[in-house]
């Protein structure tokens, strides 16, 4: 299902008059408004090929109808996401389950869909059909050297794939770590794993980033041999320069404070993505923004400040990717939501007056440093993220159109009920 | 693959010297060795029908092999742990997984094995091929009167099922919650939940026990509707005498004190009954014992003071039941690790000295009461587990034995390495 | 420190235009503006007495200055509080710290302020000078019966002050537990506790209320006795119907649900009262609003929706009280924002389209139900909030005013900066 | 009061038969009993001066009496506790509480105790009488750079008073960081901390130490400036080779794993020390091994492990050291239930058959290494550890000799019962 641009067009026209008149409000009231459209405007968040489909739990999958079925459909479904809201122009692709038949299509495919390619990433958390050596016990950390080496090639040839397409950095995320004590030797395991990342970091071309994330547990439920920050940045420095820590908002322990973690990272020059998502318990992988979207805008505040203070353009300085899991809502539609949160969080993060706050924190007014931050969370930015999709091309309200051209329904009439798409 | 009591014999001979020394040593140091004995003999661990094949989490699975293929090759599952350890004589059925064909033949080889059926498990999590409405949000709580008709009836046929069996009880776990802030009316969902259970109550034969089981969170992520132990006690004391809580112990919030929990129940005279496993981040389904020893041992000792104090039989009274998920082991390895541990820890919790305990309570000797405790805890019980299973029919060291008979290479040899048993 | 209505009056003319410009879009956007208007001046948040000092931790306190060193001057800070923002109304007072000495004065001087007095606290968690037993052990928990006994007379002796100043409501938060495993027998605590408790509910006139806290743990590190709502609401229920659970935000473990269990408990009828502060980490009794607004506004949605279904006075029907520690802050502006924070999210809950909203649950919507919830919440209700100040006769813009007059200032140079409130 | 050796040997003697027959059944069943008892004998671990009286919580101190009231009696009641278990052989002085008036003096009070100085702690949490600038809002991070050079004079200072006793580390504990979003400039505080370490550091002598200690919260309860391992190994790693982290176990958030922080920081070659306490909630600070004793055995298991794959010797190669707070108990009581608890841990972890243990790993028998962790772990060796005790001259039961010897009625009889050590 391709959107036309009059269905687009049509819907503006039909909300223009109420978003003018807010508009209107907010930019009086707010500052530095054209500059937030602007930046929003460049702002793009890249969807994770995998999170197209239904999600699921360990206890099961209540499987959607028109999910996509090959990589050409969830490149189009993308394009749908990118034409209603004008920042969703990028996809992560995940290898083995989107290794493109024929690159240079798929290239020229994304390129009519305005979608480039963002980080690859790799699996070695599961087997695959026909796989000779199993990850069971895991993969770059395997005390058998020829399990490493298959894991190595692996996400060699995720980077080749990568080259193919025009990405120009590689996720590794390893599930790799131990469900009980006593199973693992973990000073051999972080040295066995870092011999394999760097081989593959020797594969890697020199204007590639690889992207270290970490995680504090699941699947492993004893530990895990990158659990945290602290093992990622170990890892990214003695790796080198093109190394980088990626956060996950659902990776930490109960409490974290990933916003003091983004900006120490961003201090020691090595944060180089992040993946979005929500979450109350663990790694829930919930639309972004749905359980707490003040901590969402304060690191947000983070990200701003800490690019800022180097000079760092927003958009391009850092790997920006969804990585949810949708096991109750319209795939899309989540996507929809998460990407809005984003944009609102991010916009409220750049009303913050900086100079005030740095004054505040230099005469230690606790009062008036929370004020700055609140006036800035509190302030309604939803009329300038319209505007800025506006101005991109975008519809003012992507969901309530999405909704309006029975979007869903007619990819189940293309696609069947039955579909179920690669992913978690 | 039938064990051979001449198997048993042969390995009991081979350790029947060492076991000695240490016996004649430990039943000099514990003053009611005998006693202790005694009830370990007692004391049977249902094994949940589910726990017999490799368990995975939403990221994957490594199969094992020669896992059972059948109802009937799962109690054969059972009867070789019970056949070694004499401890785990009973199995907990889940309908629709273990629908038999013929009860009475069940029955009968069920009986060859020494096995009786505990508690029946109906499902409400997951959709089954061809059932006419989805579970996907809810099923007791659904909006939809059908959906929520659908699952009574599901559950009173599962009580139909356990009739034919000799069970009498049924545990009741629902998955029932929300994703979402805002998905879920609480109170009415309340409602709805206690209207279905009710209907399912009156369908209760006189002689049973409904076990209603609660979880904090998984699979859904924002709320349970029978999210702790403070809502299924009030829906137990809503439904009535037959009603009971079931304490499954990784379904907590962190931090959470469960042996205050059960002491809590046991003095509510509402405690049903007990899934065991261990966990360090949440709901990890680990060999029990295998993370936090002394919570389970501490657990032991409100359970064995709380039945006492009742002058309840600690074998009958509750209903026990390993709820765990081998995602890395031999299943039947790690069912023998667990048995193993909850024999431990109940043996410790039935070394207390509970009078020294209470007079120390008595007058605030907090440090006293600690050193009972860890009197007991200290204490190495296995020789005395060991002579139980002894005395029993069983072996001195289950796990030796089924690793010398090569048992899961013969299993693997009746039944194949790709075999993949029904469960989670 | 006394404030001049003219002072209010000079502040507000300063702001004013610039608050009509705002009022008039929001109440254009917002459909019933006026209707919150007029629930939020009728909305009343009682300020404990010891929240108007520097708070502290086991490792230290700062103190400020000016604070108040007496019953008189605390009801001199709180009626600056409410003459700033009309909101804070009543008084929660503690004893022994409060004990009036002329409890008449003490209500004229309430009435001059426009306080009332909440509900009494009663401390049993201290020893204090003279005291003849001690609570290191607990108290209504206690071993001992003349300790008991002692905690008794003490709660009693409260509710005697109380009704001597005309409040109706007495909250027993019991810090009573054990730091040790094996220190308490935990059902014989909970029923020496529950003895305790009815030997206070006795004493209770027939038109108050009994609030019981819980809290999960602190001071206590192993157990406490009411340590969640499960068990407050069973001792609630127990008592009779002048007893209620009272939920304390940090009070719980990590990730709690605490709008499902407001939930919960007002469809049981057993909410009483609530103690508002906001945590990342445990009962950290930071500023409410500070860490968690969301999950503050969905607190809120639920009791708004909980009180509604019942037809229930939103300000009248529970007991509305901040509960904080102000150890970096000026306590006084600290609770200027608290208040401010609460009537926001209040606010936003009074904005939530509940018709829509059980539609689209009925549908299970999920997607709708969250946006309506997050349309809610970004509203920008601040010119409401102010506008609900404006008419009551408070500040525009309290905590601007509470600085402009040089508050504290002032308060320090009547009072001293060597002044230490009681309270922690 | 002074412990008469005659008093250690009565009380030996009246245990001996008991404790040798329970010896020679225990050196028959440990291969290596004889090395294990050797170094149960050189281990020592040291005393925090501010963990003999009572502690507290922000809720209040229940005190006990005879509690030291001089860093004289500190040390009296540290020989004391060495002389009954000969493994309390050193002290941690804080400054300023303990300054020596006459160093030379104190050091041969604690040469007649065998005890030596360990670690020095400074104190930049609270403000001390007369001191000129406040800590209210940090140390080391301070905005104001004279706060911070009055900080680093201070530790400067400790070094000062450690070079004189003979200590040789220097371990730093910050509280510094912030209770609200918005307080601090997350990076400008590491720059700032990073800065005022440094000049510490070129103070510190060659051959000295210094400890990083981290904590996840608390005083502070929104970000800590140095809040976990990761930024503890950062700053270690900026500082230079005299810079280590330093663990407490109770400073870490909910479920963290500690062995696996352990271990990675003995392969980084930076971990320096241990601070040893239990807790179930957070920074609970309770007896060793009273909560979660496996922890306790795992972490060893890595300190051991560590500790021998480089050939360090485990009792001098890290600072081990108690640190916890005694709110309900005796606290030279909870010390020697910590002390026991502690070597009872180092002795299972030295039981473990370390190549079994690896060769377990290399085949992935997860089944087996945890059996032989647990057959470590569930070993009674409690008589190896009396045994050292003896052996060094120390009491068979320590805490039972304490009681005899009415030793807490003595020293209220010398001291008095109104006594307040300095401490938390």
């Amino acid at each position: 299902m391709q959107l036309e641009s009059y269905q687009i067009a049509d819907h503006n026209n039909s909300l223009r008059e109420r978003h003018q008149r807010k508009l209107a409000y907010w930019t009086e009231e707010v500052a530095n408004a054209e500059a937030v459209i602007g930046k929003l405007i460049d702002f793009q968040i890249a969807i994770p090929s995998w999170a197209l489909g239904t999600g699921g739990t360990r206890f099961g999958r209540f499987a959607g109808g028109g999910e996509p079925r090959s990589l050409e459909e969830k490149l189009a479904d993308i394009g749908l996401l990118h034409a209603l809201n004008q920042s969703s122009g990028a996809i992560s692709l995940h290898i083995p389950w989107d290794i493109p038949s024929d690159p240079e299509a798929i290239k020229q495919l994304a390129t009519q869909y305005s979608i480039r390619f963002d980080a690859m990433n790799s699996n070695t958390f599961q087997d695959q059909p026909g796989q000779p050596l199993s990850y069971k016990f895991g993969s770059l950390q395997h005390v058998d050297p020829a399990v490493r080496q298959q894991a190595i090639e692996h996400n060699i040839d995720v980077i080749r794939h990568g080259l193919a397409l025009g990405s120009d950095s590689l996720t590794v995320w390893l599930s790799d770590g131990s469900s009980f004590p006593g199973q693992l030797n973990f000073r051999k395991a972080f040295d066995r794993t870092l011999d394999s990342l760097q081989a593959i970091y020797q594969a890697l071309p020199d204007d590639w980033k690889m992207l270290v994330e970490y995680k504090a547990y699941e699947p492993n439920f004893y530990s895990t041999t990158i659990g945290d920050w602290g093992s990622s940045l170990l890892y990214a420095t003695k790796l080198g320069p093109k190394a980088y820590t990626l956060v996950d908002l659902g990776h930490h322990l109960p409490n974290a404070n990933i916003e003091q973690i983004v900006a120490i990272l961003l201090n020691e020059k090595k944060l180089g993505g992040f993946h979005f998502n929500d979450s109350k318990y663990g790694d829930d992988d919930l639309t972004t923004g749905s359980v707490k979207p003040y901590q969402l805008f304060l690191i947000f505040n983070e990200l701003v400040d800490g690019l800022d203070a180097r000079g760092l353009n927003h958009a391009t300085s850092l790997g920006w990717m969804i990585d949810a899991s949708h096991n109750v809502k319209d795939p899309l539609e989540d996507l929809l939501q998460s990407v809005e949160a984003i944009q609102l969080a991010y916009a409220q993060a750049l009303l913050v007056d900086r100079a005030a706050l740095e004054e505040a924190r230099e005469t230690n007014d606790v009062v008036r440093a929370q004020e700055i931050l609140q006036e800035a969370f509190r302030t309604d930015v939803r009329p300038l993220v319209a505007e800025a999709r506006l101005r991109a091309g975008g519809a003012l309200n992507p969901l309530a159109l999405f909704r309006q051209l029975d979007t869903r329904q007619k990819l189940i009439g293309e696609r069947g009920t039955k579909t179920i798409a690669t992913g978690l």
